[in-house]
């Protein structure tokens, strides 16, 4: 009888109020990041927000997954750019994102990597760690085109 | 017979590969972010990686709803920091984010702002958006000083 351990990776944060709604976001070793209340919640334009980097995670992390899946499938592309669009929206008296939208455009080298780079696309939005640990949907428009 | 139309705001991100397991994460009128995929998942160190922007955006989105309700409160708080670790684990084959830990340090101007500032903390573990919208557990160990 085997038993299988399940791997555990730890991510820590830091942050730091800065008077009005503003704060400083630190992780080891990494350049700080400069936030702030959005302001259509009283807050200041021009800085990354917690509802953008909510965002942003699941935009970044689809890119990090897709590379991998690609990598194994032996997919050769020459670009990779995504937008991404999160709905916040209030039920019950309490906002919440209710779903993310990212449209990933993959760019092959050759017509015979298009079939390949849509299943990476398909694995990645499978196994994106960020997607799936988010209470709302994910939906991925994903276009593949060959140069 | 009245009906409330529910407040709906979107918010948007680009991301392009650059590369290797990096790329740029963009936000209109913001400071680009490189970001990496981490150094356990065969990406690069130094920079912010998708996991710990999901960490991040719980942390800040923390702040941000203590500072709401800290002032609807009247609470005279001097200072916020807070730490804040995301614990990703396997379950059937896939990597996904169980918990979340926040651990906020507010340090009032007065023992009367003690108590107030408790409360502040449990609305916004109440209310803090993202935190609702994830589907792992946040878990707020808070903590109020005053100096």
């Amino acid at each position: 009888m085997s038993t299988v351990r399940p791997k555990v990776y730890r991510y820590r944060t830091s942050v730091r109020w800065e008077g009005e709604r503003k704060g400083t976001l630190s992780c080891t070793d990494k350049v700080d990041i400069k936030f702030a209340t959005p302001p259509e919640f009283q807050g200041h334009p021009g800085l990354w927000s917690p509802e953008d980097l909510y965002v942003a995670a699941a935009n970044t992390c689809f890119l990090s997954t897709f590379i991998t899946f690609a990598q194994r499938l032996g997919v050769r592309f020459l670009a990779y750019e995504s937008g991404s669009e999160g709905v916040l929206t209030t039920s019950e008296g309490k906002f919440k994102f209710t779903e993310i939208t990212l449209t990933p455009r993959v760019t092959v080298a050759d017509e015979g990597d298009v079939e390949k780079a849509r299943q990476a696309l398909a694995q990645a939005h499978e196994h994106c760690l960020v997607a799936n640990s988010m209470g709302n949907r994910v939906i991925v428009q994903g276009e593949v085109v060959s140069r």
